[in-house]
């Protein structure tokens, strides 16, 4: 199964080797993880998409409260949370081209961040439906280069509250 | 001294929180971490953005550079990347400011993605500079939740090629 689990911790270093290492050490295969500070300098958000045993999460959930940097374990159910995740993809694109891909970067709200004579380069996000989408779209460009960030997670405020657990 | 460190590593347990380890046993300290499959799916690209000294960056990229699991390290310097950044940010919102958030929202090309009776949460990417802007132009409502995914980063393809080292 796969979850979002979202992490609260104090910006001291090793934190953030210490939690991907509480997921790799139980075998759980970490797909992403993003992390960044929160309104609170002092304070980072780390986003972990983890696949594997239901049971086994509980339990590293279980050991991450534990440690005295983490200040908050959020179990996000994909049903509760809004989901995005950015991307940036550079393309081989020729002259004769261009026009084509332009049309579908446009169709598809991407963000077109750079063009040389021989790539392009756009930016899009979304959850992971309209992420699918657009890589389908441009399926028929051949990739040079391609970041993820991962997913990223909130709550969603207006049909419920995710399952939030305060250490 | 803030640097961009694209590092392509084999998708095996472990190597994430090994590439973090790297980092902070030289009290080295990762502002963010942002960590995606690639185009290829059995790889992985890690960006991380790092603060320290510059000489001690070196080594530990050439330390990297050693792991069996690490394909490649790509120092990005600034003027040569594209980066980005994708934040979730929920804030408080009583009805009559509702108005005034969502032209703010709107001129500023964030995207609402939620919106309760008390709140509104949004969604917007940019660069280190344009975030700043969004974080500035929303400083008047109380944020009550914030996710960051952390920059990721490409090579510019139109002014210059980053300085890209292959394992």
């Amino acid at each position: 199964m796969r979850q979002v689990v979202s992490v609260l911790v104090r910006n001291h270093p090793g934190v953030l080797s210490h939690v991907a290492g509480l997921f790799t050490r139980r075998a759980y295969n970490i797909e992403s993880i993003a992390a960044g500070v929160t309104e609170r300098p002092e304070v980072t958000r780390i986003t972990l998409v983890v696949s594997g045993d239901e049971t086994v999460v509980e339990q590293v959930i279980k050991q991450l409260r534990k440690l005295i940097d983490v200040i908050g374990v959020i179990d996000l159910k994909y049903s509760q949370a809004v989901t995005r995740e950015l991307i940036l993809m550079t393309v081989f694109l020729s002259a004769e081209k261009r026009v084509e891909f332009i049309q579908i970067a446009t169709s598809i709200e991407a963000r077109i961040v750079d063009i040389s004579d021989q790539t392009a380069t756009i930016e899009f996000s979304g959850n992971e439906r309209q992420i699918h989408t657009v890589l389908m779209a441009l399926g028929g460009f051949k990739i040079k280069e391609m970041a993820r960030t991962g997913l990223i997670a909130l709550p969603i405020e207006s049909v419920g509250i995710g399952k939030e657990f305060l250490v």
